[in-house]
């Protein structure tokens, strides 16, 4: 059956379209009968409010927009199941779109979620973006923006991160106190926060140690589709330029994966000659021979507080109330399993 | 700065609100040089048309909702990102629910996208989903509908979808042609179509071949969250229940390789003790030791097809033509690796 408009329902009843729309919204000046019956009508005739007419009328459109970099990754999934579950129950629907890693998607999509006047915004960087400026212009816009996992700390807004330098610290600690001596590292991209935090946090470790810090020990990946193939790729290269190397800290586990693959192919014995810790717990690390020493990263749990940071931020909006960003930083732990002693 | 309304538009160049919204729907009856003008100063001002308000005139969200059982999942995300993709080729915007596999949160999902006026569903359905009226209820409201991977067949509406019971025969039949005599099964949940379908492709390669069909060999498989546990956990039963068992066709990449780790935990050798194939091609198929024989299920292509299916009938539904259903068939294809002789 096709929905039904008001004046579907005034005809059936023979009473005007007024006072049809008037009673579905409960006003005193229709009588209780009539309310009741117009109220019935609606249903029996699948009468649906018009959802744009609804938004013209409270400017809101209970639509949020996402933008992630990728949605085939096993964290960023979670973290848009974390969101889209929130989102739910607070009655928001999520528009979901992917910037692929690019600058240049990224601005363009946050322009199209503005034009579709979605209440708020969450948004994960792209790899590609060191320039701020679409970001600042959402804030100026007074719609409300908070950034999760791959910010950008110079965007006054909220953000819901983990402390990535004090995570990748403990990582190369234990890696240290299990024996290792001369310890690589497999780091993500140039720009992103996350990436060059953990880097940090591996080199602090180091100095701390009294190990020293040797750069030709870093190794870069994309970690992005291909990055299995970059651990293994990596792990092959460390192979025949540093036989000495006996730990590695590696900036996401699959990467980690990509090199246990590579170091079990050519009979290198992990954690025996070479420990690995990882960055994520995916699940896929206890499943591979040996399983993966690695950085717990709460995503589902991170999509769920993002979602919930701009609620408030929302709520705030509508109140005309100022809103004051906030830096929501989750836990981290680190899960020892079989790649380190 | 705040978005300008057409009244700010009006009193910067002291113009009244009907000339300035005829000149930014380019109305000839306003002159060239004050359209100009408007356009100008519309840029200038930071001007962005009511993205309800055009909704209300054009009776089109430019949005189309995807309800999908599980988000962190490797094909449904790759389905999920070629949705993405294609729909932003063509201006639209999409809003994505997770059923989380239950039939009554598909059914509010479905509602709320209703509510939502959404131009547009692409759905996979949910495991505990036997009732399609909520389905029905869509096409009868107008609202253009479009099922992939896991579907009804007795919803009359578009379907993208593989030929299960084909691609499953293959996989069997490739395990009987590498030496395999008894050969198990372990499949996925009693309702879904595809779960069927490649149960019965087992069942009829078997018969094909002359081998007999022994419903103790087949172990059912929730196929969620939990899949790479309950690898594990039929595996060991297999293992203690027939001694016999030579092969095992498996519904899904995941389940396989928690199988394929349980049989290197307890040093039964694959493929030479038992020969493995799965289902999907997941990339970690290629990543474990051994590698996975497999059935390469194109994600990210039925994403894609499934939102070009749907187009076309936003397309028809605008022009009021009537809308014939259509099934999409995408080939699938065996590919061979370690885990089979």
């Amino acid at each position: 059956m096709k929905p039904a408009t008001l004046k579907d329902i005034a005809e059936t009843l023979n009473i005007s379209i007024t006072t049809v729309s008037k009673a579905l919204k409960d006003y005193p000046d229709v009588s209780k009968k009539t309310r009741k019956l117009v109220r019935e009508t609606a249903v029996t005739l699948n009468y649906k409010p018009n959802a744009f007419a609804v938004n013209l009328r409270t400017k809101e459109s209970k639509t949020i927009g996402l933008i992630i970099p990728e949605i085939v990754h096993h964290f960023f999934s979670s973290v848009i199941k974390g969101i889209i579950s929130q989102a739910e129950k607070k009655g928001y629907l999520v528009i979901i779109l992917q910037s692929n890693e690019s600058y240049e998607l990224e601005k363009k999509q946050l322009d199209l979620l503005l034009n579709k006047r979605v209440d708020g915004i969450l948004i994960s960087l792209a790899n590609g973006t060191s320039d701020f400026k679409h970001l600042n212009d959402i804030i100026e816009n007074g719609t409300p923006l908070v950034m999760f996992d791959k910010i950008a700390k110079l965007v006054n807004c909220s953000k819901v991160v983990i402390d990535d330098r004090k995570a990748a610290y403990i990582a190369t600690q234990h890696l240290i106190d299990t024996g290792c001596k001369r310890v690589a590292h497999f780091r993500g991209p140039l720009l992103p926060q996350n990436s060059i935090d953990r880097f940090l946090g591996y080199k602090k470790a180091l100095l701390d140690n009294g190990l020293e810090y040797d750069p030709s020990l870093v190794y870069t990946c994309a970690c992005d589709d291909m990055s299995f193939n970059e651990g293994k790729v990596n792990a092959a290269k460390l192979l025949a330029e540093h036989k000495d190397v006996d730990g590695i800290f590696i900036n996401t586990d699959m990467v980690a994966i990509g090199a246990i693959t590579e170091f079990n192919k050519r009979g290198v014995k992990v954690p025996d000659d070479i420990s690995i810790v990882g960055f994520s717990n995916w699940f896929m690390s206890s499943a591979i021979t040996p399983s993966l020493t690695t950085i717990d990263q709460p995503g589902f749990k991170m999509g769920k507080m993002a979602f919930k940071q701009l609620y408030k931020e929302l709520k705030a909006n509508k109140n005309n109330k100022v809103i004051h960003p906030k830096i929501i930083e989750l836990e981290t732990s680190l899960v020892k399993r079989n790649s380190t002693k």
